[in-house]
Parts: structure tokens; C-alpha cells; sequence
């Protein structure tokens, strides 16, 4: 098939192809995709509302990833932020802007790793924007939620309560450091596999946690949550964060941070900084939870709230203080 | 004052300065910025949505653009999209895209223009997200609103109505073309003014509905309103969209379209094309009205809807089909 470009087709006609992909398929839907804006009947509990953004060579690099992966991680990274909440997400609008050189598949297969997330996550496209770019392709969420439970917020840590997370940490950087690597996109969500000189089992689940990454919900955790946030930024980021807003400090476990066996594996034979990235690297998606709760299954304890300070007692036994380091925007790293 | 970068700044402290000059003042604001998402009190009436971007050297260019009016500008197109559901905005969340040059005085200006428009339409910030770019910069917005009235659709027009515009359309495309002469930004937020060849107070109007329009709130013309768009990307283009929405056509009546004394001087002056200016430009953000009833004061009757076909009365009698030119992305013109 020949690649047809974006500028044949032009604005209106991709505009249909986002309304047929997208239909008012929920009850609350009033109008949706086609109009000025979107009409929805609210729910009874409050409103959660958070956008974020995809930059290109910023949050992804078409060398490496295929539009359906930027499609799909724009979802689940915007789905994040409203189970960070104790959340569930209801209507989301997205904005495309994209440079002329993107054809129609690649905008179809964009819209269909949203649309494949968006059905996973629950999530009704209700509006959208389309536009060019003189230079590089950004992608915009937002999204609606609501929470039929209590919110959690980031300020309710109090002294005593116990930090888990919800799963282990460093495995999107990783798979981003191989990827670097590898340069090249693979097809993942069509079970593509690559021929390497190491198994293929040990890289699938570092690369699809920085792909695509799946999200536990972490309502799923029956507990009370005195404060929660998701760990997009790095795990050091992420808890300064908390504990910035409920005026606390924290002591972590060096050697209660859950590590795979593939990232241990994984980060011997590439050379890559498994410390680091466990502490530092963003893009996991994981929960951070303070609670003094007696934790269910499934959660992992790796620290205390204390009155003030940050620090880790590491595997050596010695204490270490430790600062806010993660991805920062327009910060020198 | 030595510009400071928004490298020396970090995005830890851009996130305070605008969650600073945001506060949640609205008491339907439970969470305002600064955690994973806002946490708002529903209204009870049914929400609006909708989303619009503005991207660098598309939208704007800050060869003529101030922060400060692309800041505004992205207000009142977000805004105009609610107001054309006959609603009004309550909160909204932005999305901020920057590349590295910016310093955080120019940083500050977008924000005070988001601001002022912000309090100007009654819209509280109440979320954002801030990332870098390696090219050009791109700003969207989110915005929710409501209606007490009933909401008007694209969709309602029927034969026999008439169709109304709420000020004159091409204001703002002949600003542009001025600015692109004058190829530097103004402070008109600051009253600055130009010494041109030409009286400034004929090109002010012109150039303040290209850089920050104000809108008209169309809930002000107490009329039934069958079906509404704002005319964001020129008359044809959008009365198309209205009526293929509706399922009708539509006859339009040249010299029944509203022109200022100002547009016809500057446009004999600057050999700038009236007719396609009027018709077929965009961003006035005027609004588009069908309806049976008797027009209040202040809007202008330009033409019918009839069965179908789309056609233009020229002022010389002759009839003219019309074609639905304007600004469409991905398109060439």
C-alpha cells in the first residue's frame, strides 16, 4: 500500500476518522466527538481532572517506537495520575499535533494504541484537536475521573506510616536503555521478538514496562492510604514529592526495593547502573503509598515516614542521605 | 535584569510559580494544582469539555507574538468553544511545552496572560503539566464548563431559519497579514502603539482581535437558538460543518456581511483581499447562529438555510456556489 500522506487527506476527513473510532458508547456520553465540545452527565461524587503531555525525543523517539506504543502510553500515563488518586477514569480529550511527514497509517495506528488503552482502562474519548507541527509531533491528554471511595492525596503521611510500593522500580528506565540500544521500533503489541545475544524472555517485560506499561489499580490494595502518588518521575523524585506536601520525612530500605531477576541480569550484561536506576529513573508507573494499615497482599514495604530528613540504610548497613533526584524538565541532569 | 533560564530554574520551581498564581479560589475547587489531579465539586447541570492547541509557527510566532497574548489567546479559543455550546467555562488545565531558549520572564508573561484571560472569562486553572521540547513550542488547554440554559448543538438547524453572525468575521486574519508586515510584537496588553503610515486607531481593532480577541458570550442574545458554531476556522468552512451537521444548506447574502470602516481602509491600503478575508479566514471567534425567532439587538442577519446547497447572493446580483474554504490543518491551500 502506498503511504498516503496527511496533507491528502486533510483536517476534516481525519477529524471523521477520529468520531468513527471513537463513538459515545458510555451512558453519561450526551454528545460526544463532533461538536464544539463534549456534554456529559456527571457522576454523583466529586471530579478528578489531570492532563500530561508526549514530547517527541523528550518522552519518545519515533526511532524506537511504534505510533500504537505513543498512542497507548499517552492513555496509561494520563490513567496514572487518576488511580494515583484512588481514582477511576470516565472521558479523556487528546490533542494531536503532528508534523506533516506522518502518513494516514501511522495516524491510524496511533489512534488505535489509544483506542486499544483507552478500552483496557475504561476511558471514553469525548473530544479531541488536531493539528501541525512545523517540527516534532506532541500529544496531550486530559481526563475526566471520579472516585466512588475516598481520595488520597499526597499530604496525609504522617510519622509512623509505612512506605510501599506496588511494584518493582527501574524497569521502564531499563528497557529504555536497551531500547537506546537496539534503536530501532519493535512491534511488541503484535508479539514481534528480536534475535539478541541475550533471551528474549529477560528484555520482553523491561521494554513493554516502557512501552506500553500496564497499570495495577491501586484501589485494588483494600488498605487505608494516608497519601499516594504514582511514581513517574523516580522513586527519590516521587517521595520528596509526598513528603514535601505532608511536611515529613522519610528512611528507606536499600535492600526491601523489589529488583527483578531480569533487571539484575539485564543490568551485569548491559553495563547499566541498577542502583540508579531503582532510585532515580521515572516511567514505572508504579504506586508510592503510605499507610499504617496492615498492607494486603501484593505491596511491597520499603520504608518509614519519619519526622523529617531523607534518607536510606543501605545493604552495607550505613546510612546515606539521600536527594530529590529524578527527571526534572528544564533541570541540568 | 539578566534573563534567568528555565534550566536554572528546574521544573520543581515552575510548578510552584504556577501553582502560586493559581490558587484554588473556586469553592468547587477541593484539590487545585499540585497533586496527581485536581478534585472538583460537580455542578448539576451537565459538564462541557472541550481542548484546543496552539502550536509555535502555526498558531503564532513569537516573531509577533507576545507570551503574554499567545498566554491570552489560548484562553479565549478555549473559552469561545464553550461559549459556542451556549455554556460557560468553569475550570480548565494546560499543558505547557517548551523548548530550552525560553527564560523565566518570558515564562512568567504566558502565565500572566493566562491569568488575566482566565479572570477575565471566570475560568479557574485548576491542573497543568510543564515539559521541554527540542524544537518549537506548543501550549493546549482542557477546559470543563456548563450551561444553565440548554446547550446548543451544530445539528439543530432546519430550513427557513435565518442565520446570524455576532460581529464582523476577517478582523483577525487582517491583523495577521498587518503583523506579518510589521514582523515584531506589540505590547498592546501595555498600550503600546505604532507609528505607521497608517493611523494607528484604524489598525488597532485588527490586530487586537488577531492577538487577543475578546469574546462576545452569544448566552447574551436571549433568542431560541436552533444551532451554533463559533467561527474559529472562517465562515465557509464552519457553516459547512453546521449545516452538513444539521443536513441542510445554506444561502448567504454578500452585502448583508458585516464590514468595519477600518477593514475596507486597511485592506485598499495594504492590498489585502476583503472578500476572502470575510469568507474564508479564521480565528475571529465570533459565533455562527441559526435560528426562527426574532433576533435581539447586535446581530448581524447574513443569509438563510435552505434545503441543501451552499451558495453566496454577490453583491451584484449574480449567485455564486460556495465551497468550504478555511483553515483546515493537514491541507494545502
Amino acid at each position: 500500500m502506498n503511504p498516503r500522506s496527511l496533507r491528502q487527506t486533510g483536517e476534516l476527513r481525519l477529524l471523521e476518522l477520529l468520531r468513527d473510532r471513537f463513538p459515545p458508547e458510555k451512558e453519561s456520553i450526551i454528545i460526544g466527538i463532533g461538536d464544539d465540545a463534549a456534554c456529559l452527565r456527571p457522576p454523583d461524587e466529586n471530579l478528578l481532572i489531570t492532563t500530561d503531555t508526549m514530547t517527541e525525543e523528550i518522552h519518545f523517539s519515533m526511532r524506537y517506537f511504534t505510533a500504537y506504543q505513543v498512542g497507548y502510553k499517552l492513555v496509561v500515563s494520563n490513567v496514572s495520575d487518576i488511580y494515583a488518586m484512588n481514582g477511576e477514569p470516565l472521558w479523556a480529550v487528546v490533542n494531536i499535533t503532528l508534523p506533516m511527514d506522518w502518513d494516514l497509517e501511522r495516524f491510524e495506528e496511533l489512534l488505535e494504541g489509544i483506542q486499544d488503552a483507552s478500552q483496557k482502562y475504561g476511558v471514553s474519548i469525548v473530544g479531541g484537536d488536531l493539528s501541525t507541527s512545523i517540527s516534532k509531533a506532541t500529544f496531550s491528554m486530559s481526563i475526566v475521573g471520579t472516585s466512588k471511595e475516598e481520595i488520597v492525596r499526597r499530604d496525609g503521611a504522617r510519622t509512623g506510616d509505612r512506605l510501599f510500593v506496588t511494584g518493582p522500580l527501574g524497569e521502564a528506565s531499563m528497557g529504555h536503555e536497551l531500547l537506546k540500544r537496539i534503536n530501532r521500533p519493535i512491534r511488541i503489541e503484535a508479539s514481534e521478538r528480536l534475535k539478541l545475544q541475550i533471551s528474549w524472555d529477560l528484555i520482553e517485560p523491561l521494554l513493554r514496562r516502557f512501552l506500553m506499561p500496564e497499570l495495577v489499580n491501586p484501589s485494588v490494595f483494600a488498605m487505608k492510604k494516608n497519601a499516594m502518588i504514582d511514581i513517574s518521575d523516580g522513586l527519590y523524585i516521587d517521595l520528596y514529592r509526598l513528603c514535601t506536601e505532608s511536611n515529613v520525612g522519610a528512611r528507606i530500605y536499600e535492600e526491601r526495593l523489589p529488583v527483578t531477576e531480569q533487571m539484575r541480569r539485564v543490568s551485569e550484561e548491559f553495563g547499566i547502573d541498577l542502583y540508579r536506576s531503582v532510585t532515580s529513573a521515572g516511567e514505572d508507573y508504579q504506586y508510592l503509598i503510605a499507610s499504617s494499615d496492615t498492607p494486603p497482599e501484593g505491596l511491597y514495604y520499603i520504608g518509614d515516614i519519619v519526622d523529617e530528613g531523607f534518607s536510606i540504610i543501605k545493604s552495607t548497613g550505613e546510612t546515606e542521605e539521600i536527594t530529590p533526584e529524578g527527571y526534572q524538565h528544564f533541570a541540568d541532569s
